[in-house]
Order: structure tokens, then C-alpha cells, then sequence
């Protein structure tokens, strides 16, 4: 019975769209169509039951008929791609991917020639979507992208690899998911659909595989932000400066300055007092914290240790800074020594500093005091110089050590910043970035297009990451951190004295969670334990999620491996004095 | 039973815990402790049954159980909270904060002091993690968030509002959701899971009300992501370079790639000349264009319409460049008469150039064959140039539409960069950028803690959005992309002949679906529709997600409100004639 009625429906339907002079059709015309085509017409809501059923046969018709191109009138020859109209030409409806995309270029075509506003370009689409494969020969060809990717692996001639020669490591097109285009009848055979839930079945199994063997990178990996896939639907954009709303509703400020309050009063500034933005990660937080600072002491020099994070290297040439490398302590502090004397050799301009709250590879922690001490005794008034303190890492545990240096705006300090996929744990990049509202206004401007002035760095930021943040803030609080931050700082100690019973030459600043030790000989086992590596040494970040059974697997893998590595006696372990001191390095020479 | 077993074992927990002298314990203590605190032990997989059912006891004990300082010994009493041993003193356990806090610091303290390896200080943790709040008066105060949030909306004291200057709109402090500590009997209470899941849950009716509404910016708001949800759960961080893996394997670079091939070939070129990433927001991809043009021709001037985004002016600033604003049409493009003279006074430096594939108010798009020719025309030579293309929205659409100039690397140019938020659609801000792989080497250095040379902007890059664009590029394709920018014009301009008729002054560049028209006088109404102005102009970008019907809403709305907006006679639609030609103005004076 409902196939019967659809198929008597669908009947009118086609009589509609194709005998334009019947009667019955001129009266639905002048009721329904306005001088617009059939295909185009949008059913209204006073509409009858009748008209509404018929143009819901629009979709079958489409599917299943082609467009007869009669005298041409309303196609261009020159641009569209046609099928000659002659006596008993009968378009195929075979499932063949050529013809269905020829007649589906046809029907549109003929369709925008008629349901558009009159200046509306008929031609303005172009005819094949689907640009040229762009080879390596210069000429252009039609392959599917994957083909061409096994080309490109296949081809390892020498011309390609001097032009990659960036690649240091492997080349990740070589192993990249390519995009296809839809075939024609995805739809039917559900090929398309199977292809991509494999595809990220197969990636999920790599990241449980690859989150399990983790101990390299600084990032808690221990979070359940169930609760929290209800938002993932909505497009969530935090446009311009958190305090002020724009006219764009769909954002979470009020999470973000929930967030930015809690951390100003770990870092002890008022409210009232304070600017802040969550940020994309740990480095537009240093990005930013240097900028307010250049723009605060134009003609400032920038200083920081040798192992400060690599954004504010890269900061200094963006932002066209001079900078001045100062030299560090075997623990990876900076040398307040050192800082004195480039001091004293640059008198004449403003500092602006980059103190670390944990340096990447060592976690050391810069000693604040002494460097406004330093400052101080080097004749720096407070409106000479501008600290910026990054604390990517350990800006969320200092506060929680009694021993640290205390990161606090009640010392004379212009911005801190910390990243917020490390240790609060988050599914992507993000990070907190507090200055004084005082120099805020050097940066800001007025950008009347988002009603709103602008502060940030990025402009558009993720609405989703504070949110995020807000979560876990809430459910652990500031005794919650106190407690991980005991844990991970008990597993490091733990780790530290395993590595040293096992002859294994290994660092752990005090107060610090990374453990540094002898860079393994084998790569394998490096990227399987995703381990950072620099010149002679390695590290592990101990994190929330690093328990001691994780700690003891690793261990005793390492322990196993290592002495094959070096039981011939041809190859030695790594001396890592240089690294990190003679007292902590077990090699041969010091052990 | 299962009770009484349990009793029985907590029992010997018990007595495991308090009585360090008994025979029974010195045993197991050889046995298992080794010199360690029975709350740090760790079950071991081959230890007996009931030795692991005894440490399970210990979270019960330890919930119920506080530790007597007796004399002292492992506390120090000048730092940390304790309570004076006397006889007769009972802890109480009543749910009451304040004791149960000390008592948990106590714990914390007792722990510390046993478990820890012996050059780790016990005194290392704060005593009290919970910061004090910051006042206005600089008074220390011990308040809750919320309260303090109170305060300061009773506040208005005039202090506070100079402070505070730079809040244009409305002072988002006033709206945040505080995070607040939890209460130490949340757990049994459930009152924070209960309060969270209900802001959750009014946030989201709010975000779909506000979807809903939503009309003013071009962020493609049709997209479902449901089958990516199982991803929520990984950290997934694409670390420097996207063609180098570095050692973090939680990374989405396979899918980054697949993005970028896809979009190299919509610009036409070839996979191994090309250079890009997936950036945060499309200010990203023109920070990173327009510092390649920089170091490409490092004294090079800046030139850009008027009319371009502001992350342009503020990259200039940022970067310390020289910058040349050129005037627009008045449809928004560029003038190149105006850019001709202003490169003819400048033809001792190079020149780096701004092209807007899209503006943002009017959607106008830059010539680029008479921007080059321009160039040409003024002696540049290819190598005294460079060109970056902002497509923050139209650089996706205008490959599918005839008459646009066509955006390719077989032209001069040096970058492209497009918003994937906005035509495409994903949950956060993201972006592409493209460009010369011949150019990246200026930038790029090599960073061996990454084992990555890094030539982006950001280093840590959110990992999910290369998913969000590959699973959609891969469904839509080229000719899914090509219907739906048909639509989305066919729409626009449905909706200004639409407001014309109505008698509304408003314009729709060619080929582009930004309709700008006449402001809405009643900021309400601006704010309910989310619509974007400036000066006497509104826009409404028709992206795939607006339907003809959210159109007539809006439409319907419009209409009713203006008559009776205007229908004294004392306030008249403004003129708009300065911003989009006195043809598409209905003014008074105008129509």
C-alpha cells in the first residue's frame, strides 16, 4: 500500500517536472511555483498534504532520471560536459562512475540554471570538482591519491629525496591516511563507511597500545572526560579577550575565567588585577608572556638559560628581540653567576627574563629569588626589567613543595603560564597564561568586527579546553593536586634509586619529577617507551598516571636489554658527566 | 560473611599497622615490607592471598584511622598542622571540614615521612595546598570563590571600575563558574558530581538555543562527529613537524597528512613541494604566512587592504614589519590602483602581500592575477615578492566556483591558509596551512629533544582536529564540497532578495555568501542572531548549515521588528552607502 501510494505520488511528480503545458500543471504552477523550477521549490508550511507528498518524490525522480539537454539552451557547451541529444539516446543507469558523474554534473547544471536569483551566474559552478592530481613530471593525471602514494614510495629516486631533504626522520607520507573521494554509489555499498570505521578502530588500538608504554613526554594521560561528549557536537569558540563577551554565543568563557580565578590565586594575584587567557599550549603561553614584555620594554634584551624550551629562542626571532644566552648549572638552573656578568654587559638596555619553572629535558627549576636578587644587585630598578616565568610543567606542582621557589605576582614578576594537558591531563593541547591587567593594555586593541578588543595571540581559541580544565580543577581541587603531586614526586625518587641500584647512571633534581639517565642504546626500545632524548641522556616525566608497576615493567625491561647491549664489552654506556655531573654518572670513568 | 571476612581482615590490618613489635608482624615484615611504611607497599602479583587481602584493607583503615604524633618525632611542629597528643584525645570523625582536613594533612605528613627513599624530604609538601584567597584590600582571607564573585558585583566601588577599564562588554567575572574545592565528605555526599552534571547540563540547552540562533559568523555548525567520540579519551598531541614523527606516539600525523595532500591538490601542488600543517585558527595560518614572507625577504614591507582581518596588522606589529594598509573597492577588494602607488613608492624594498580570499565583514575577494600583474607591472620580479593568501573561509570555496580567481601554487605565490571551523566544520577552532616546502627551511631548526625540526608556530598541536577534517573531507570529497558551496550561494542570495524587496539596503559581493545589510537598530536582536557589525553594517554568512528556512525566520523577524523600530519617523534606517555603494542602499536618501 505505501509502495503503491509512492509510486502513484512519484508518477505526478514526474508529470509535473516534465509536462510543463498540461493544465492541471499550469494550476499547480501558479499556486506553487512562482517562476521557480520544481527541483528548487522549498515546501512551506501552509502548503497542502498533497503538494508536500509530491515534492517529496523529488529525490526518487532525481535519482533516477537524467536530464535531456534538448536544444541546449540552458547549458554551455563550451564549459559544461554534455551528452549529444539524438533520436533513441537512452542514458545508462548502470552504477557506472563515469556516467552517473556526467549525468549528476548535468542535472545540477540544469538546475542552477533555473531555480537561481536572476543575477545569479548559471555557470558559476565548475564543471569537475575534483581538481587534477598534481605529479611529479609537471603533467597532470587522474590518479586516485592512494596510487599515487605507492608511486611515491615506489620512486625513491634521487631528485625526490633532495627535495624532501627536511626529512629527518620517516617520512610520514609515506605511511598517511590518504582522503578519497566518495565513489558515486558509496551510499549503496556502504564500502565507504566500513573503510573508515576500520580505520579508526585500527588507530584507536595504537593509542591504548601507545598511551600503555608512555614515559617520555610530560603528559598525564590519566583522565575520563566521559561526562564531557555530550559538547563534543557543538562548535565551541571563545573568540577575543575571555572577559568580554562578543556577539558569537557558542563559547565557554564562563568556564575559562572560572579557571583563570583558581590559578590566579594559586599564583596570588587579585582579580581585579589580573589578564589571562587559556591558550593553544605551553608555547603561545611563553609567545605571549615575551611579547607583553617587548611591548612593555621595547628595546629590552631577552635573557634565558641555554636550556630554556625552544619556543623562546624562537620567540626572540619571531618577535625580533635581541637575546642572550645564559649558561647553566649542572643541575640545568641558570647561572645567576653568568646572568651577572651579561647583565653588567648590557647596562644600557631593559632585561626581560625567561625564568623556568622545570626546563624541558631536566626539570630544573630556575631560582627566581636569585634572579631578582641578580637584578637588583646589577642596578635593574623593577621598571627595567620584566620576568616571564614558564611554567609548562612545574608551575602546577611548585606551589604544592614547601622548597620550591614560590611562583607568586606578589614578587616582581610580569606573566606566568603552564600548559594544561600535562599535569592536569587533557585530550589535546592547552595551556593557562596569566600577566598583569596593567600591561595589557599595551597589547590590546579595539576590534569593533568581534565587538570586542583583542589580547590574544590566536584570536579564535578552542571553547572546548576550558571546559576541560574546569572539570578536573573541580572534581580535584587544590588538596587534590597537593596529593598527585606527592605521588609523582615519591614514584620519581623511586625510579632515581632503582636506576642507580641497577648501575644505570641516573639524575632527579630535588623537587622535580623528571628522572634523567643514560640515553639507551637501542632506538627500539626509545620510541616503544617514548622517551625524549637529548646527546648522552634520556628522561622520564613521572606523572599522575605513572605508577610503580608502570616504573617496574620499564625497569626491568631496560635492565634486560641493557645487558645485551653492552655484553660484549665492545660498546660502553654513555658517560653523562657533562650532563649531568660526575656525582650522578656511573660509567665507567666515574663510577 | 562477606562482612565478617572483611571485619576479620581489617582487623590484622590493623594490628599490621599499630603494633610493630608483635612476633606475627616482624615476620611478614621481613616477608614483605623490607624496611618500607605499610600504607606504601605495593601488592606484588606473586604474593600470597591473603597477604593482598590484607594491603586491601588499608583504604578502609585508612579512612577511619588517624595517627597519633606521640613524641613528635616524624612531624615537624613548626611547620606542619598537627594535634597535641594528650591523654584522653580522641580524634573525632564527625564529617566536619575543618578536623577531617587536619587529619588527612596529618596522614599525609605521617606517610611522607616512612615511605619515602632517604635523601627525599619529608617536609616537602605544603602544609596547607589550598592558597589563601586574594582580596581587593590585599588582605589575606580565607572565602570561598563564589562568595568573593558576590562581592564583587555589589562592589562598584569606583576603584575597581578604573581598574578594570578595559572591559568594553560585560565583565564575564560576573557570570564564571567559579571552581570550587571540594568538600571532604564529597564522596559520600555526591553534592559536587550532582552540581557539576547540572551545570553540564544547562550549559548544553544553552549551546543548542544558541546554535540554534545563530547567524553572524562562518562556522559551518552541521557536522556529526559521533563516531570520533572514542577518541575523547586519548592525549593526542601532533609534536613539531608533521612529516617527522617524533618519539610521542599518541599523534594523529597520518591523518594530518591525508588532510594536507587533500588540500595541495585543491591548490595544486605537487606532494613533495609543499609544506603545511594543520594550525589553530586561521589567525595561525596567517601568523605563519605571513613570518615565511618575512624571512624569506626579511627587510620586505607588509602591504594588505583595509578590509583584511586584523591578525594581519597584528602579525606586522608582532613581527616587527613595516606595514602599507591599501585601499578597497567598495566591495571590499582591494584596490590596485591605490597598491600600485603605494608600491611605486616603495620599489627600494620587497613586498610581502596580504590577499584576501574572502574578506571578513564584506566576503570581497582579492584580485590575485591583478594583484601579480600589479606587482609586475611595478618591476617586481618574482624574487622581490611574496604572496600569502588568507582564506579563512572562501579559500575552500572558491576552487568550486567558475568565475573566482583562482587560488594556485601554479601562480606566484608563497602561502594559503583556510579556517577548518568554518566552511568544513569541526568542534574547535583549526586551520591549514600550505606552503613552499622550498621556504620552510628559513624557518625550521632543528630541535633534537623532539627528535623534530620545528617550523610551526605552536609545537604542541591539537591532534583531534586532523581527525575532525579527514573524516569529513573523506565523506563530503570535492563534489560534496562543490554542492554544498552551491547551496550556501544559491542561499545568499535568496536572502538579500529577499531583504531588498523587503526594502532593506543590502549587498551580496558576487560569488561570495557574506550578505551585508543594514544594522539592526536593537542590539537584542544583534545578539540573539549572533550577527557581526561594524559601523552601520551587519552580515549574515550563509554557510551549509543555514537552511531557507532559518533564513524566512530570521527574515520574518527582521521585518516585524524594524516596522516598529522606525515607525515614529524620529530614527531612520541608517545609509550604508559609504560601506557598499549608494546602489545597494535603501536609504532615504538612496532608494
Amino acid at each position: 500500500m505505501e509502495d503503491m501510494n509512492k509510486a502513484s505520488l512519484t508518477k505526478l511528480g514526474w508529470k509535473v517536472s516534465t509536462e510543463p503545458a498540461s493544465v492541471w500543471i499550469q494550476c499547480v504552477k501558479a499556486r506553487y511555483w512562482k517562476g521557480r523550477c520544481f527541483f528548487s521549490l522549498f515546501p512551506r508550511q501552509n502548503n497542502s498534504w498533497g503538494w508536500k507528498n509530491i515534492l517529496a518524490t523529488r529525490d526518487l525522480l532525481k535519482k533516477n532520471c537524467c536530464f535531456k539537454i534538448g536544444d541546449g539552451s540552458t547549458v554551455d557547451i563550451w564549459s559544461d560536459p554534455w551528452i549529444p541529444w539524438k533520436e533513441g539516446f537512452m542514458a545508462k543507469l548502470e552504477l557506472n562512475n563515469e556516467s552517473i558523474a556526467m549525468v549528476g554534473s548535468l542535472e545540477t547544471n540544469g538546475l542552477a540554471a533555473e531555480i537561481l536569483s536572476e543575477n545569479f551566474d548559471p555557470t558559476a559552478i565548475v564543471a569537475e570538482p575534483v581538481p587534477a592530481e598534481v605529479l611529479s613530471n609537471g603533467d597532470l593525471g587522474y590518479g586516485e591519491g592512494d596510487e599515487n602514494n605507492n608511486n611515491n614510495n615506489n620512486n625513491d629516486n634521487k631528485t625526490q629525496e633532495k627535495k624532501r631533504e627536511i626529512v629527518l626522520g620517516r617520512n610520514v607520507h609515506t605511511t598517511c591516511l590518504a582522503v578519497t573521494e566518495p565513489e558515486a554509489n558509496d551510499e549503496f555499498t556502504g564500502d565507504k563507511d566500513a573503510y573508515m570505521a576500520s580505520v579508526l578502530a585500527r588507530y584507536r588500538k595504537t593509542l591504548l597500545e601507545r598511551t600503555k608504554y608512555h614515559l617520555g613526554y610530560p603528559y598525564n594521560l590519566d583522565f575520563d572526560y566521559g561526562a564531557l561528549g555530550q559538547l563534543q557536537h557543538f562548535s565551541i569558540n571563545n573568540l577575543g579577550d575571555p572577559f568580554i563577551e562578543s556577539n558569537y554565543g557558542v563559547h565557554s568563557r564562563q568556564f575559562e575565567v572560572g579557571v583563570l580565578d583558581w590559578f590566579a590565586r594559586l599564583w596570588e594575584i587579585e582579580k581585579n588585577d589580573y589578564w589571562g587567557y587559556i591558550t593553544n599550549c605551553g608555547t603561545e603561553g611563553n609567545l605571549h608572556g615575551i611579547l607583553v614584555g617587548r611591548e612593555v620594554l621595547p628595546d629590552g634584551i631577552l635573557y634565558g638559560s641555554k636550556e630554556s624550551h625552544y619556543s623562546v629562542f624562537k620567540a626572540a626571532r619571531m618577535y625580533r628581540m635581541e637575546c642572550v644566552k645564559v649558561e647553566t648549572l649542572v643541575s640545568g638552573e641558570i647561572d645567576c653567576a653568568d646572568f651577572k656578568v651579561k647583565l653588567l654587559a648590557n647596562k644600557d638596555k631593559p632585561a626581560i627574563i625567561n625564568v623556568n619553572i622545570g626546563t624541558t629535558v631536566k626539570g630544573a627549576v630556575d631560582d627566581l629569588d636569585l634572579v631578582i636578587q641578580t637584578l637588583e644587585e646589577c642596578g635593574f630598578t623593577q621598571d627595567r626589567f620584566y620576568i616571564h616565568c614558564d611554567g609548562a610543567l612545574f608551575g602546577l606542582m611548585m606551589p604544592f613543595v614547601k622548597r620550591a621557589p614560590k611562583v607568586s605576582f606578589k614578587k616582581p614578576i610580569g606573566s606566568v603560564s603552564v600548559s594544561g594537558h600535562k599535569f592536569v591531563g587533557c585530550p589535546m593541547p592547552c595551556g593557562v597564561q596569566i600577566t598583569r591587567l596593567e600591561h595589557i593594555n599595551v597589547l590590546s586593541r579595539n576590534v569593533e568586527y568581534l565587538a570586542s578588543r583583542d589580547a590574544t595571540i590566536m584570536g579564535s581559541r578552542n571553547g572546548h579546553a576550558p571546559i576541560f580544565l574546569w572539570y578536573t580543577l573541580n572534581r580535584k581541587g587544590y588538596k587534590g593536586f597537593q596529593k598527585e603531586v606527592q605521588k609523582c614526586l615519591r614514584n620519581a625518587h623511586y625510579l632515581k634509586d632503582r636506576l642507580l641500584e641497577a648501575g644505570i647512571s641516573a639524575m632527579l633534581n630535588e623537587l622535580s619529577s623528571t628522572v634523567v639517565f643514560e640515553r639507551p642504546l637501542d632506538e627500539d626500545f626509545v620510541r616503544r617507551w617514548q622517551l625524549a632524548c637529548q646527546g648522552n641522556i634520556a628522561h622520564v616525566v613521572v606523572m599522575p598516571n605513572v605508577t610503580i608497576d608502570k616504573l617496574n615493567d620499564f625497569l626491568n625491561e631496560l635492565v634486560e636489554k641493557r645487558s645485551t647491549w653492552y655484553q660484549d664489552g665492545k660498546v660502553k654506556p654513555p658517560c653523562i658527566a657533562a650532563d649531568v655531573g660526575t656525582a650522578s654518572c656511573l660509567c665507567g670513568l666515574h663510577k
